[in-house]
Order: structure tokens, then sequence, then C-alpha cells
């Protein structure tokens, strides 16, 4: 691509350093800005470089917050007996989205994967273990990825908690609603049918 | 969503006034920046800043330019006679990208649309108009869309210039290499018939 100005390479050149955005759509981006009135563009850049310079952690559950405690450990309405184990932020806002848990989260960045290089040592994991040892925590929740090295994590957070008194449970896996059983596969579908409950007419 | 970040939520909002992006695809970009190191954030963010604050359009041709004078009109080896009439400035860099033209360029900052309310006036005709008159062009080749709105700029170029020394062309219509006859519309597979040019064997 032949560029009539740097400041307009630069640009692009950072946009396609984005997960999903090549060259022709940086430029989409940035020629879009050029066009935009200048708040609009200033407030996007702002915004990114004051995101990234402040963001912090809780240093509780280790969610993204803009404070030392995020809001929903602060909140002291939530259950603090129930801790739900994730593996990202991102699981953090999907399960808020739903509306129907009222306890607190633990983030542990991510799952053991030697595969990867991704050991115990580099999760949130010993902050877990602190948490319910020092805590009020009677039952961790794993809403963890149901792949092999989830299932290694949950197998390896149970044996760093087995002379705790904490209750580990697993959140529920089988066919999504909606979506019709001849597409679900077998390893869902077999889960779904151990796991099956008591049916009652609402 | 629930953001547990009012900065997080912030960014958020600022990528999704990009075109294309919308809240989840904008959450997913925030994410990527909260997990990448400090100077890549920095550097899309210093960038949009700089880009949009420093950004210029030269003085003769209307593109985008770091200098008063675009590279494109400053560089003298360029034939100065034949100036390509576009609507954009990624028109000027596809064109570029072909590497088959050396003249130079016009950016007319879109083409009249009555429907929209962008008029003669609101467009960069009058310097070209200006450009015409004081400098050494004689064959303007007209690169804008075929469609009503660009038969309609053309025509009101036409007019403005009809006393100038100057000859307009327009780039030919037809079917795209690579492409197959039967699925080109009957437009342009008329216009490509009727702009025939003789076959010289290679």
């Amino acid at each position: 691509m032949h560029f009539s100005s740097q400041l307009i390479e630069q640009a692009v050149d950072a946009f396609a350093c984005l997960p999903g955005i090549g060259r022709k759509t940086a430029l989409r981006l940035v020629l879009h800005l050029v066009n935009e009135d200048l708040p609009v563009a200033e407030k996007l850049g702002q915004s990114i470089l004051k995101m990234r310079q402040q963001i912090r952690f809780c240093r509780q559950c280790h969610n993204i917050s803009d404070e030392e405690l995020c809001y929903l450990c602060a909140d002291n309405r939530r259950d603090a007996q129930t801790i739900c184990v994730v593996e990202h932020i991102r699981d953090v806002m999907a399960i808020e989205d739903t509306g129907q848990y009222k306890g607190l989260y633990h983030v542990l960045g991510g799952i053991i994967n030697p595969l990867e290089g991704i050991g115990p040592e580099a999760l949130n994991i010993d902050s877990l273990v602190d948490r319910v040892r020092t805590q009020e925590a009677t039952e961790l929740i794993m809403a963890i990825s149901p792949t092999i090295e989830g299932e290694t994590t949950m197998f390896y957070l149970a044996r760093q908690l087995r002379d705790l008194p904490v209750r580990m449970s697993v959140i529920a896996r089988g066919v999504a609603f909606g979506g019709e059983l001849q597409y679900a596969d077998e390893m869902t579908l077999g889960r779904s049918i151990a796991g099956r409950t008591t049916y009652s007419a609402p």
C-alpha cells in the first residue's frame, strides 16, 4: 500500500496489530477517523491511553477494576460464601450478564497448559487458596472450560484445597437452550444424559 | 454488558464508534490491549492522536499529507500534464498501488449528491478549475464512480471546464480481469462491448 503520509501509515500499523484487523480494515478505520470530527478521534486515542495506563486488577479476585477492590468484591450484599472460579475477565462479564449469580468471583488468568508452558504458578491459584483459608467461602463453583486443560486445572485445585472445609462444584455441561439434539457433539450429549435432573412440571 | 471498570467501558464505547465494530468486537479489542504490553496500547493511542491532530491535506491536490504539498505533487518526475480526478484519498492509494500511473491527482472529497445535500460547492471543484486555468494540465482523467451521481459530477465538471484547453477522459469500464462474463451485470457487460478495443496479438 502506498501511503502519502507517515502519520497515516503509523496509525494503520498500530491498528493492524489488533486481532482480526488486517491492513485494509485498519486503513478503513484510520480514514474514517480522518473524516470524523477531531473529538471522536481524540476520545478514542485518549480512552485507549487512559485505560491502559490506569487499569488495575482487584487485589482480591483479580477482576479488572478502577479501584483496589472491584465493585463486586466491594459490594457487601453479595454472597461471600460462594466464589465462582473463572479463567478470564470476560467470563465474569458473561456470568454477570445472566443476572443469576450473586456470589463473588476469582479470575485465574488462564488454565494450566503444560504444552504452552503455563504452570499453576503463572495463575492466580495461590491467592485463591489463601482466600479460602482466610475468608468465609464454603463453595467454589468451577466455571472452567470443559477441556483437558480445564480438567487438569480443576484436579490441581482440588488437590490444593483437599484439607480445607470447602465444597467444589462444576457448572452443568449439557445441550444448550435452543440447540437441537442432532447437532450436539457426542461428549456434550453424553454428559447431558449422565447429568440429567428430575423434571418438575412448571 | 456489565463492566467492572469505567475505563474499560469508555474504551469500548470509543471503539464501537468505528465502522463495522460492534460492542462485542470492541470489548475483544480492549481486553486484547489490556493483556498486551503497555507500549502496544500506547503506540495505538498515541498514533491515533498524533495522526488526527497533525494530519494535513495537500494544498494542491487535497490528498492527505504530512507537508503542505504531498509527496506526489512535490515529485517533479511526475507528469504534471495529466491530472487524475478521484473522489477519495483511498482512490489515490488504489491507483498508486497499480504502479501504472505517473501523473498527478486531484481529490474531490466526494461526488455531487443532491439527495444527501452534497452540492458542487462542498467539493474541491473550484480548486481543480483554478489548477487547470493556472497550470500546465492538458488532460483530466476521470476516475469517478460509475453511478448517476458520478455522471452528474463529470457533467458538471465538463461544463465548468468547457472554455479551457483541457481534454477530459474517463477510465475504461468493463469486465474485470479474472471475472466471468456470466456473472457481470448487464450495464458493465454492455459498456464493455460498446467500449471494445482492437485486439493486438502479444
